[in-house]
């Protein structure tokens, strides 16, 4: 074990921060360190060069008849920023009651280097059960903007029966977790146009129009008093949750105190009729981002807003379909406007709602590997947000992942102090031979 | 008529700009410059320090039998930018096609010259009917921050019976126009917390209140799908519109077309069962001046923003108190915030609506004026602002105020090209004449 430990500080210690140009000899050495390793493991191993940060790929020694699993990662790292409220040395790995400080330790080289470690141990005990191809980029953290060319460009070479990916979180320390959907998105932006100048609002208020009190009006129009979005045919194609779903949503530890307890907020709010965990993994909603117009500095000034705005997402379930729910707000939106004053609806960008069968073969095969692992009862659940890599790898390589996530709701990732637990990191290798094992009794 | 003109032009040329430090010594001048003519006329002059500009007080020599009238004006101006935009240098007086041309030609120079030249036109052709205080202050256009101490402390000196200003404005061309009231304001800005930070939309939307989104909801409450504000009890005190109003104010010229006119609005909007021109003048409104929260900046980012803030200001008619309209608004915001978020109510400035009897003696007596210098009968109307000059006379010297205006409607106060017809100078010199008569027959 000390070993991995000295390893994966090696790793650790590459400051390869994908948003900072300053890095960028960093983040390259971090790939050259990472194809040294791969090779030294035997497999076959690159570095492909990229517009931004490269992409390693590293396959085993391919046999025709075992399936092939695609292990993707990112080997770059967030910045470091508030610099002095780390209690350690950001990119110096130090080690505190179990567990390993460091910029990247959860997001998302421990995590990936557990996958690693995994597949060094299966290939020194008797080889591997299925081919394996690992993916590793350096553009995660600034939104992976080469990955999908390169996917394309690549299909063949990566083809795969299925994809793993730890990168998402763990329900609770030693509770193994499987995130087997994601929501997707909507945006929308809408400005109100009234009065051709700014007015005072002694002279004309009452008379005219008023555009920051219009678009008050069309964003509390959203929703009713129960929460309930009030697009018209807005629900109409979503899923419901499966009972199941709401069953195994219902055991997990404290959904609505934990809400409560990460967001700061006080009081829970949302959908009649749904938990906290619902409400974020399993239903559609409608926030406002950002909403503006007219005076917000000190004091007053008594104006009426020429115009004002208002920038608005839907998180998407499955079935949902981002462009007509776009067009039917603002259908919505338009139809409240009235003769007074003047809408304009820009759409922004989206992507659809993803989820994978959780009761297919290769999830229950992932569920058996966790269950193995940490001797526990896998939790089923989804994640509220999106993320693109997941969809990019549907879409292009025609494959679902399997996201197995190995970060606790401490590891403060994205933040001072991140942390990976060394009970994790080991948990980790021994889940990826587990995994490994298991997909390989599947009909490739 | 030439010597006036001259007269006017020497006055305008001062760039008496009170806001600008570097024009201190023009105001100044230009205060001297009135001292100078007063004395000349044969009044007492002073020019007055103030922490800021002087006031200019001259009085003519009292006469105990006769009532007095305070005549205020303002000898500041505003800046002139853009200067780019005016077609005659601002401060060179231009006479084209009737029309002066200069920075503070109808605002306010103009109309107090002509009050001036009047009362020097009755003292060469046999004396004043009544005693005249001329109070002509420099930081009118900075809010006369020194006018009510200057008023407090000189209460006895200023002593009269009835106040006249030429500081509104007229209908149109040639339609003799009194102003009686104006609406008065209370102000209040709240803020919506909610969580402690700002949150991922995707993780956590749906299952915590958005401020953006609350502030959006509260905002649009304040009124119903017929312009009423529904804060309880908001309309309890308002005293109605008389018959007598409403039939004047629907003999105006185009009063829905001129405020779309004006306001460059698309359509009307406001209280139902109203005009334009009730609503503006004589109906109370609640207007959100500004409002704001989240990401207003180009793209998107799916954010739930930790607090959003909005300013309102309620525009109020005679009887309705402004500390009780504020208290009722804050009330009624902070009933509907529920328990997923906190709110924070911050009352801002207040005063209340101003309105003299025009059918008083005073009042008639002016309208008198105004048909004989026009030929032609004078409307009586309101506006929607507050003029806080008035407030100060009428609370602090306790005497109502006879506003007289002579700004068109065309006269670019406060724009570039500013300009006073001179035919509404000739008129002025001949109202103040008119005035003065007719208020020289009220009982003392």
């Amino acid at each position: 074990m000390q070993s991995h430990i000295d390893a994966f500080f090696e790793y650790l210690r590459f400051p390869s921060v994908s948003t900072d140009s300053k890095h960028k000899r960093d983040v390259e050495s971090c790939a050259d360190w990472l194809v040294a390793r791969f090779k030294r493991m035997g497999l076959d191993a690159q570095k492909h060069a990229t517009p931004g940060h490269p992409i390693v790929v590293a396959k085993s020694k391919p046999n025709r008849d075992l399936p092939t699993v695609l292990i993707y990662g990112h080997y770059d790292v967030q910045p470091v920023d508030p610099v002095n409220e780390w209690k350690t040395p950001p990119f110096e790995p130090t080690l505190i009651e179990g567990r390993v400080f460091c910029r990247g330790a959860t997001d998302n080289k421990g995590q990936n280097f557990a996958h690693i470690l995994g597949v060094e141990a299966l290939l020194s005990n008797g080889g591997l059960p299925v081919n394996v191809i690992f993916l590793l980029e350096g553009e995660e953290e600034i939104g992976s903007p080469n990955l999908p060319s390169f996917l394309k460009a690549n299909q063949s070479s990566l083809r795969a029966e299925i994809c793993a990916v730890s990168d998402t979180g763990m329900i609770g320390r030693g509770i193994p977790t499987m995130t087997y959907g994601l929501r997707g998105i909507g945006c929308l932006e809408f400005k109100v146009h009234g009065p051709s100048l700014d007015l005072h609002s002694g002279v004309y208020g009452g008379a005219v129009a008023n555009p920051a009190q219009v678009i008050a009006r069309l964003v509390g129009s959203l929703h009713d008093s129960k929460g309930r979005i009030q697009i018209p045919g807005f629900y109409n194609k979503v899923l419901p949750l499966e009972k199941w779903e709401r069953e195994m949503w219902a055991k997990l530890p404290d959904g609505d105190a934990s809400t409560l307890k990460e967001t700061g907020s006080t009081g829970t709010w949302g959908e009649e009729g749904y938990s906290s965990l619902e409400r974020r993994w399993g239903r559609p909603t409608a926030e406002v981002n950002g909403i503006g117009g007219g005076y917000q500095g000190e004091g007053s000034k008594t104006v009426i807003p020429r115009e004002a705005m208002a920038k608005l997402s839907f998180r998407l379930v499955p079935n949902q379909n981002a462009e007509e729910i776009i067009t039917a707000a603002a259908k919505f939106l338009e139809d409240q406007i009235g003769n007074s004053c003047r809408i304009q609806v820009t759409p922004g960008h989206d992507g659809p709602a993803y989820v994978m069968d959780p009761h297919s073969n290769y999830g229950k095969a992932a569920q058996r590997a966790l269950q193995k692992t940490f001797q526990a009862e896998p939790y089923l659940i989804r994640e509220g947000g999106s993320i693109p890599i997941i969809h990019s790898i549907k879409k292009i390589l025609g494959i679902d992942t399997l996201m197995l996530g190995l970060a606790l709701p401490d590891c403060q990732i994205h933040a001072p102090n991140e942390n990976f637990t060394i009970e994790n990191f080991e948990a980790g290798i021994q889940l990826n031979q587990n995994l490994l094992k298991e997909l390989a009794g599947l009909a490739k």
